[in-house]
């Protein structure tokens, strides 16, 4: 249970309307909101039907008027979410961990621990590995030997981590998720396709995150990188030696493959497709369902396959299905043209 | 060892043709059959050909001829597969399991356990988690705190259920797949992503059925819902807060983005996706690889990158590999244009 | 440390420039090498800037000019990349492995073990399987019932291989990878969806390698069979009853439909899909977001969403981003076509 006044305090938010006592005894979302939820309004769609959510409260952008408020308590703030969020951390405590390891997980021969290390039953942690303090691993995990994971970091059940990855601080990894798998690389001869000894490894930047079920393949020689801050979601195929650069986005079922190197602050939109050997600039986007075959310029926006200009994608989007209709046209305009042709050639 | 007579007793179907005390020694596809197998053939490429299937015995559908049989004893029923497969339990049946608990399981304080429960070896299971009556839960998988799972269910090896995920009865779920890891969900501030806590969980009703390496996402706020029946198939993502209708069916590889809502008895074929806050009306049928990025209204059939009308996308597929000719035949209209009204203007 | 006169040995090369004493400290790729780095170059990209590589030495293909140089070693070989990777291997021989089972391995009842086995700790290996000579087993990893497993295998960890899987010598199987999972495979009655017993399983053929995170079903009755000598990427999905020829490569996160026949030495690149019942012939080549609906003869390349000879789709994937253009040449053809028919029929 807060006040209003409470959750300003927390949040630095400004109560722009309504009386500052109120109680808030749970958070929600807009649609889904009890009376005595707090919740977030972050853009116009929401906040033209402010009168529609049941919450007590609600954690408005800069520039709200008081006069939207309907009966609730306005918190004004520049970030909403953000704020709406710390609300949230604080109605659902992490739980303490206690610090330890189960009796059931296999440890190798020097291993080196950090302080208030959580490592559950069942898993495995190679040899000459090292582990930051207050770094969990949780049940059914597999860590490989010479591993070097960061303070801080959260692997989730059933994790895979191969041999000689290179971990950060505070790196998140959901469950199913494959790191340091052998890359995709093979000489062929007589007709057989020969495995290539892989050498590489994998490094991955603090304060990033990676989704459930994406697998990153080690580089053939040298390095696989995944930047600092970079978050992926689930399904994300890494292909070795991929560069990625720092705070980027990719989203799910994305495909990168070989050697590709993409740059900072890049978005990479859901089920994408990157070819190998390619270069993809800084602040660039790349849109759904996009198959990118060449390299994209720093800050470009691409969709489409081939991918081409975002806007032009737009338009070509809207003209594909009208294909039918542009043949029929065509068709009579041919038999036209050979009419008049006729004609005019008499 | 059966007699077709037996299979028309255990299956409902009636002999139309051949010795009723013909014996089938075990069950086979219609072109692998041998001499003493039953096989079925549920449509005219099949039934047109039941001359070339070796098979002692057939499961047709109503309205076949005895005169197809050719030495076949043919065996009419409304669903011949259905039959069919019930023969096939006769001679595969279900291994008995023993119930219990392997000693290598390490299971949580205050677990609750229902009867016959099969847990396997290197299993965890957590805190405060109920397991429903004749509920298996097979080697190397992980349940979370807080979880409630019905009766019935049979969790595959490898398998990761996250804290809070509550699963109806009969529920089975494939190896790799993970139930409730975070959505992908952050709040940008100064440049980075800011991890938000993400307090949903996932609901899976009865008698559905989740394939190998498929993601579920838990809701962010709220739940990720997967109605009763559904059956989906391996390597689909699921976002946070996704809801799917009673009885829909998701083939393999398909996507789909936060917060979007499916109908009931919607079919998604393979490695369809369908993006974020849309809704599928029921019975809707999204085609292989669409790209869907607006709502589809109950009973549409939509297909193509972006989706359309299935039956626009049927002509359309035509015409893609003919846009080569268009261009030039368009040129060739230009040119000869060009040249009329160089005359008509003289 | 190896002088290039030992590399010449070891790999049949043969020295057209340089000192055969120098020393050699390390292995690199062509743009990381080091100053005492062996790195090889095999097309003309790499071969017309051997002067930008600071590597000591350089494995070339035969008809490299000595000329090439600038100052480094040249080893001339028929295949470079190969010889590349046997010096590889000398710089990063395999750990040895300590036969033996870890105390934390559970074994079923009457599994029959070869020589030289590892099995890592966590592991479980269900009744009746048989593992053969050389085999390791890596820790999380889980093999049912009845399996058979050959010589030389490596399953990595957190692998699931379901019952009665027959898997040949040499295969590598990479993290997170289910073999053998059910089928996607229902009959519908009364608007449910019920279950068909899977009694099929799945083979596969010697040196077959398999990626991380890739599912393979088994047959719904009858097998799912990967030949020998296939090389799979991650995050494949194959449906039940899909045969895959001798000596192809599936790319990443393919997916193919149930029982699709695919040939001997084809090329599937990534993400394409190809639907159920069809038949891909020995040689053919599917490109990357392919979409394949239709049978596709030995031989044939084929590529695009619908597929279509690749030659045709290299032709429409130009024209695609065109088509805004085309429609507005259209629209004033149409105007022109108009003006000029008012015009002859006055």
């Amino acid at each position: 249970m807060l006040t209003v006044e409470q959750i300003a305090e927390m949040t630095g938010a400004r109560i722009i309307s309504g009386p500052s006592d109120r109680s808030v005894a749970g958070i929600s979302s807009f649609d889904d909101a009890g009376s005595n939820h707090l919740t977030f309004a972050v853009d116009q769609g929401y906040l033209s039907r402010l009168d529609q959510s049941r919450a007590a409260a609600v954690l408005v952008p800069e520039g709200t008027s008081p006069d939207a408020a309907s009966g609730k308590v306005l918190l004004v703030h520049t970030a909403p979410k953000i704020a709406f969020f710390k609300v949230v951390e604080f109605f659902f405590p992490t739980p303490e961990m206690t610090a330890g390891i189960h009796p059931t997980a296999v440890l190798g021969k020097n291993v080196q621990l950090g302080e208030d290390i959580v490592i559950e039953a069942n898993v495995f942690v190679g040899d000459n590995t090292s582990i930051g303090s207050g770094t969990r691993i949780m049940a059914n995990a597999y860590v490989g030997d010479h591993c070097r994971i960061g303070d801080g970091c959260e692997f989730k059940p059933n994790v895979t981590v191969m041999d000689r990855s290179s971990i950060g601080d505070r790196v998140t990894i959901h469950s199913g998720t494959v790191i340091g798998s052998d890359g995709y690389g093979f000489a062929q001869a007589d007709g057989t396709h020969n495995k290539l000894i892989h050498t590489g490894h994998v490094e991955i930047g603090d304060d990033a995150e990676i989704g459930a079920c994406t697998t990153i393949d080690r580089g053939t020689l040298g390095v696989t990188r995944i930047g600092k801050g970079v978050k992926m979601d689930n399904q994300i195929h890494i292909a070795h030696n991929v560069k990625i650069g720092d705070n980027s986005l990719v989203v799910a079922q994305v495909g990168i493959a070989g050697s590709t190197s993409i740059g900072k602050n890049v978005i990479i939109a859901g089920k994408a497709g990157i070819s190998g050997h390619l270069t993809i600039g800084d602040n660039a986007i790349v849109g759904p369902y996009a198959g990118v075959s060449a390299n994209v310029a720093a800050g470009e926006i691409v969709s489409g396959i081939p991918h081409m200009p975002h806007k032009t994608w737009l338009k070509v989007a809207n003209i594909i299905s009208r294909l039918p209709g542009m043949r029929t046209q065509l068709r009579s305009l041919e038999r036209r043209m050979n009419k008049i042709e006729g004609k005019t050639t008499e």
